[in-house]
């Protein structure tokens, strides 16, 4: 068995969409938001505590992974699943995107990208044959082409060059791919040049992936160069796929992106958020580890359910964090997690109800509000 | 109501019992551990995990929270069990240990204790009343006196001087206790000289405290010594009130001191351990993070029933300490305390059925065997 995707409900008046995702690992809902678990663990947290606050597919990094157990090891155990005891599906990425974040520690080729490690310094060679190996070695549910991800801002002729480079790198992962119960998303590319997104879609999808990524977006761009990218690239991705937005996880992006047509994100916004001390709430960001919430006996955000709000104070929370106790990120992150997975579900709700461009109003007034605490 | 105990079983063969502490918190069964929440959370656990390994009565530290989060803050939240969200029982060391810990931070004076903060360089005093203003404050079931506690080894004069101070400050903290459902338990101090253990042991009788600790060993002496320390003081306690062995939590000191009349004990050793990648089997210590455990994908401990050894391997495990992720020691944390709350279980089972000599044997001669791993 493999990934297939339904569409179950369109938004007459956006291209927001209802859909499910079958995978060999469960069927999970769309729009979806996708925790990330870089390191075979989404940080701080137990697999269980994933599920309870909403989680239902998690993210993985082949880079990280490659690196540190290492991907044979992976294998040994039976998989990424079995190693890190989380039942349902799993999307791996490729490598691309940390590889290229390395700078001055990594070298391009046509043949593949040379780097050293970010943790010993020793030297290392990702292709797309090499990214597809270690994939299939993890046996996530959704493996991810090896693509090049270009920095914002940058050239025309670079981002044209690392666009048809990323074309060249997916027909190779197609190629070299062969796991069953597997499937490849390609990456679509072109940084924010209208001209070289619409080429870089219409070269994948003549690929014919059972799914695509938009990358190289909310890389340092303004919001609005983000939205119109989406608006300009989504209308050449095949309805009938799923479509995500890779490294995306703010809430006001969630919500413009499911309305632009977005049907996966992911992004370690809320879990690096957390352990900076620094909470979601519907009314804004909250600096919990600031000194005005030392004695503030009322929970994070009044309005959520996670196990964090329910038990604990924002005074108990700020004097965990300042005493660097582990049990304060693990409660800001189970409450960020919670915060971004019910929005999604909130999101879901609205698209059966048709009702997700006044749930977007209603959402964004609150949040970006002035009584924004 | 306040604290009351009951022994319900004597060995006819050792000092060891079975006994209930009731509290306005539950009633707990002795001999018990008491996992240690320093900083009012029992490092990377949730209240709930802490009550899923077994623990039932907890310790928690005046000196800490005195600092931070500062005591009448704690008084502002309802007091410590609601500031930290744990409905059992909350045992307070007094900030005695701690203070005296501060070396050239601190100044002795029969009034009380200057000292600077570990954490901002400030000054503070501490004094008999000041610790019970601050634990009363805190609100924990049981609070203990202040006592002075000397390093190992110690001179007679100083030894004799401290313990003779202790008894005054232990008359000072009872005159200065006023909080209804709290009560205060006195430190028998002597360090390793039995005629000053007899002498504080009685003055400390005299003063008809409910429950009784032992302080002033596990602080570096050689363990026959404890042990017979345990068996010299013991005897002067009497019979119907609990007694407390301080700072003592490795599993061969567990079984010895209830051996010797021992009801409840404390220890950072079992969550310290799992910090720094350690963990306690049947057949002695394992260091998970040692390279030999990289692709072991066995269970911390195959005897052990706690959630770490029932979905996770070594290999895993070793894989997260490795690469800093938190669950990693949460991990080894849940499966120590489950190791040493367990051990307590048997030990009372064993009391219970008037084994408990044949289980020290057994479960010594594998914990300390040539098998270890």
């Amino acid at each position: 068995m493999s990934i297939t995707f339904t569409v179950i409900k369109k938004d007459s008046s956006c291209c927001a969409r209802l859909g499910l995702l079958h995978t060999p690992h469960g069927t999970v809902e769309t729009p979806i938001f996708m925790p990330v678990g870089t390191q075979a663990t989404v940080k701080t947290m137990a697999p269980e505590e994933v599920r309870d606050v909403g989680g239902r597919l998690i993210l993985s990094n082949t880079y990280h992974l490659y690196l540190r157990p290492g991907y044979e090891l992976v294998r040994e155990a039976g998989g990424l699943h079995r190693f890190m005891n989380w039942g349902g599906p799993i999307l791996t990425d490729s490598g691309g995107f940390q590889v290229f974040s390395l700078g001055p520690l990594r070298e391009v080729a046509e043949e593949g990208v040379t780097f050293r490690s970010h943790i010993d310094g020793s030297k290392h060679f990702f292709s797309p044959e090499k990214a597809m190996e270690v994939q299939m070695a993890l046996g996530s549910d959704i493996a991810m082409a090896f693509d090049e991800c270009v920095p914002y801002p940058c050239s025309w002729d670079y981002a044209r060059e690392a666009t048809e480079r990323t074309s060249r790198w997916a027909r190779r992962c197609l190629a070299a791919h062969s796991r069953d119960g597997q499937v490849v998303f390609g990456i679509v590319q072109g940084s924010v040049f209208a001209e070289l997104r619409e080429k870089s879609a219409l070269e994948l999808v003549d690929l014919n992936f059972p799914g695509y990524a938009i990358g190289g977006l909310s890389v340092g761009e303004p919001k609005d160069i983000m939205y119109k990218m989406l608006d300009f690239t989504v209308p050449f991705l095949p309805g009938e796929k799923p479509r995500y937005l890779m490294g995306v996880g703010s809430p006001d992006c969630l919500v413009e992106g499911v309305i632009r047509g977005i049907d996966m994100f992911d992004c370690v916004l809320p879990t690096r958020m957390a352990r900076n001390g620094a909470v979601l709430t519907r009314r804004g960001k909250l600096v919990v580890r600031n000194a005005e919430y030392a004695r503030d006996f009322t929970p994070l955000d009044p309005d959520c359910d996670c196990y964090a709000c329910r038990h604990y104070t924002r005074a108990y929370i700020r004097h965990l964090i300042k005493a660097g106790e582990v049990l304060g990120i693990r409660l800001t992150t189970i409450h960020n997690l919670r915060f971004v997975l019910k929005l999604m579900e909130e999101i879901r709700e609205a698209i059966r109800h048709g009702t997700i461009l006044d749930y977007r109003d209603k959402f964004l007034k609150e949040y970006q509000g002035p009584q924004a605490q």
